[in-house]
C-alpha cells in the first residue's frame, strides 16, 4: 500500500505527498525529526510534522531568503544564521564570493545529523573553511554576541506556531537582539510565512520592525510545498534599501535573479493590506 | 463527521478541503459540476473533480486573467470570453470602461445555472446589457465567428487533461481559430497552469503561439487553490506587448495593479527554461 504524508496547513486545508521511504524518523529535545524521500520533491525534511524543505523545490526558498539581503548590502563579509541547519541556506550563502564567514547557530544537533545523511544536496558546503557550526539556541547565542558583528542576518526558522523553537524567533524582544547584533549599516531577513493561512505573522512582524529599524520591507515569493501560494519574507534594515539589489549574481541560480529581486516587493492590493502604512506606501 | 473534498494535483501529491456542504452536484453532457461550500474559501465550483474557483481566492486568477491583456490594448471595446461561466471573469471584465461589449461562450450551461444559484458574487455581473451569453462549444463558436472580430479574447479554461472539455483549447488548431478571430492589433490570454506539476502545457502552448503571433508573453501569480505555487499565463499578441500596461485600473482591485502587472512579466530561470527562447529573451 502506498505511503501518504499529510500536512495540515490549516484547520480546514491539507496536503498530501506521496511517500516512496522514511528516510530517518528521530524524537529529539525539540521536536519530532523526520526525513521523507516524496515521490515529488525527492529527500524531504520535516518537523513536528510540517513540511520544512525539499530537494525539489527548495532553490526558491533559499535563494530569496539568501540572495536579496546580501545582494542589497554593499559588503556582506559576516552573515549569521539562525537555524536553517538542513545547509541549504548557507550553501547558497557561501556562493557570494563577498561573504568571508558564515556562523550557523542551529538549535537542534539531530536537524544537521539527518540532513547530512538524508539531503545531501543540502549539505554540501556544511564544511566549508568560511563556515562556522554552531549547535546552540539562535536566541541565547544573540544574548552572547557582541553589538555590532553582524553585517547580515538570516533567521531560517519554523513557523511561530505551537510550542516549537521557532516561536521564540517572531517576539519584540528577539528583533531587539537581532538589532544590537548587526552592525551600524546592518539588515536581516527572517520568513514570515502565508497570509493567506496566518496573515497574523507578516502584520506583527512588520509593525516591530518598522518601529525598530530604520527600514522594514516585505517580498514575496511562492513554493509549492508551502500551502497558501504567496509565501512571504521581512527584512529589517539600518541603512540600505533591501528593494534594491547592488549587484548582478554572478553564478548559476534557479530561481533568483535581479529582476526578480526587484519584482518580489511589490504588494498586491491584498498584501499591502497587511502591512503598516508607512511599508505599503515605500513600496507602492 | 467533518466532510473532505480531495484534489489530485499530481499522482503524488493531493489537496484536501474541509467541506460545510456540498451546495450542487450533477452530471452534464460534459463533466461532473460541483458547488462545495468550504470552509478555508466559502463556496466554490469543481469540475471532474478539480478545484476551477472559490470565492475566496478567485479576485488573483481573475484579475490577472482579465486585466493584464485589457490594460495591454489601448481599445479593448469588443472582448471573447471562451469558458468562464462561473461569470467572475466577466465580472471584473465588465468593470472596465473601455469594454463595450462581452460574448462568454461557455459549453456547459449547468456550470452557469449551479453559480447563479451558488456563487453569487461571482454572478453579479452576467445580466449586464454589455454582456451576450452564448451556450456552445467555443471551438465551434469560432468555426462560425467573422475573421477579425475581437479586441480581446480571454481562455478560461479548464486544464487540457484526459478527456475534459478545456482539451482542445490548447492545440495549434484552436490558437489558428483565435488569431483568425482577433481584430490586426488584437490580443488573447489562456492559463497554461503550474510548470511544477505540468510543465508541458505552458511550454507547449508558447513554442505555438510564438510561431502564430507577431509576440508572445509568459506570465505569472499564485493562487492558494491551485496546487504548485507558480501559476502561469501565456499571451499572443498581434501589435501590442502584453507587458507593458497602458493604464493606471481605476477600480477597486485586490491583487492587480499596474505594477503588479510588469512583474508578473519576471521569469525566474526555472520558468525561462520551459519556454522558447525568444519569449525568454525579451523578457529578461
Amino acid at each position: 500500500m502506498a505511503l501518504w504524508f499529510e500536512e495540515n496547513a490549516s484547520p480546514a486545508h491539507s496536503l498530501k505527498w506521496k511517500i516512496k521511504r522514511q528516510l530517518f524518523s528521530g524524537q529529539s529535545r525539540f521536536q519530532h525529526v523526520q526525513v521523507l524521500e516524496t515521490e515529488q520533491f525527492g529527500p524531504s525534511l520535516v518537523l513536528d510534522g510540517i513540511m520544512q524543505t525539499t530537494s525539489g523545490d527548495e532553490f526558491i526558498y533559499h535563494e530569496m531568503l539568501g540572495y536579496v539581503p546580501l545582494m542589497a548590502h554593499p559588503e556582506p563579509h559576516s552573515v549569521l544564521i539562525i537555524g536553517g541547519g538542513d545547509g541549504g541556506l548557507a550553501r547558497d550563502v557561501l556562493k557570494c564570493p563577498q561573504v568571508k564567514q558564515v556562523t550557523l547557530v542551529e538549535i537542534d544537533p539531530m536537524v544537521i545529523e539527518a540532513a547530512r545523511q538524508y539531503l545531501p544536496t543540502h549539505t554540501v558546503a556544511l564544511d566549508d573553511p568560511r563556515l562556522t557550526l554552531v549547535e546552540e539556541d539562535g536566541n541565547l547565542f544573540l544574548d552572547r554576541a557582541a553589538p555590532g558583528t553582524y553585517d547580515v542576518i538570516l533567521v531560517d526558522s519554523t513557523d511561530p506556531e505551537g510550542t516549537g523553537p521557532g516561536l521564540v524567533l517572531y517576539t519584540p524582544e528577539f528583533h531587539q537582539k537581532l538589532y544590537r547584533a548587526l552592525k551600524s549599516d546592518g539588515l536581516y531577513v527572517q520568513q514570515t510565512g502565508a497570509p493567506f493561512y496566518n496573515p497574523e505573522v507578516v502584520s506583527m512582524v512588520t509593525q516591530d520592525v518598522a518601529q525598530k529599524f530604520a527600514i522594514c520591507r516585505v517580498y514575496w515569493c511562492t513554493v509549492p510545498t508551502y500551502p497558501g501560494g504567496l509565501f512571504t519574507f521581512t527584512a529589517g534594515s539600518k541603512r540600505y534599501d533591501p528593494m534594491h539589489p547592488l549587484r548582478e549574481v554572478e553564478w548559476s541560480t534557479r530561481w533568483y535573479t535581479k529582476k526578480v529581486h526587484e519584482m518580489a516587493f511589490t504588494l498586491p492590493p491584498y498584501l499591502g493590506e497587511l502591512v503598516p502604512d508607512a511599508v505599503k506606501s515605500a513600496q507602492a
